[in-house]
């Protein structure tokens, strides 16, 4: 069964608050070489393809409609057979 | 300036509330192929290499001591140089 992997991040124009206040953690236990972090979403499916529409679509599909929000944030994916 | 790049995940024994919830909802706007979600966290870093310690120590340390918390969670990471 094909397995999924997606990984939803914020637009790169957009501040990150979450990733600050991670990098600021950082800072203060001493990694001083920490430069930006950025945080996303990381989601693992398994899929078992069926219909008509071809898996690539039908992923496209459930991240445009759900797992992400293309106002804000992007996505990547990548499907291990 | 190297990236690094952090995937956080529950570990497998344990139940994935957030992904099955997902799960739940694709089900429900017609995914039925769906078989398993499990939801994780990704971050990305830029990294000065700085001191003594090379940078896989220290993207450990990062992870074990504040990224990911290794009684529930595993972690993978990939540095991009």
């Amino acid at each position: 069964m094909p397995q999924v992997k997606v990984i939803v991040t914020l637009k790169p124009s957009l501040l990150d608050a979450q990733g600050r206040v991670v990098q600021d953690a950082l800072h203060s236990m001493g990694y001083h070489g920490v430069e930006q972090v950025r945080i996303g979403k990381y989601m693992e499916m398994q899929l078992n393809s069926e219909g008509t529409a071809s898996l690539d679509d039908q992923v496209r599909e459930m991240c445009d409609r759900l797992l992400s929000n293309p106002v804000i944030e992007n996505y990547t994916y990548e499907v291990v057979l």
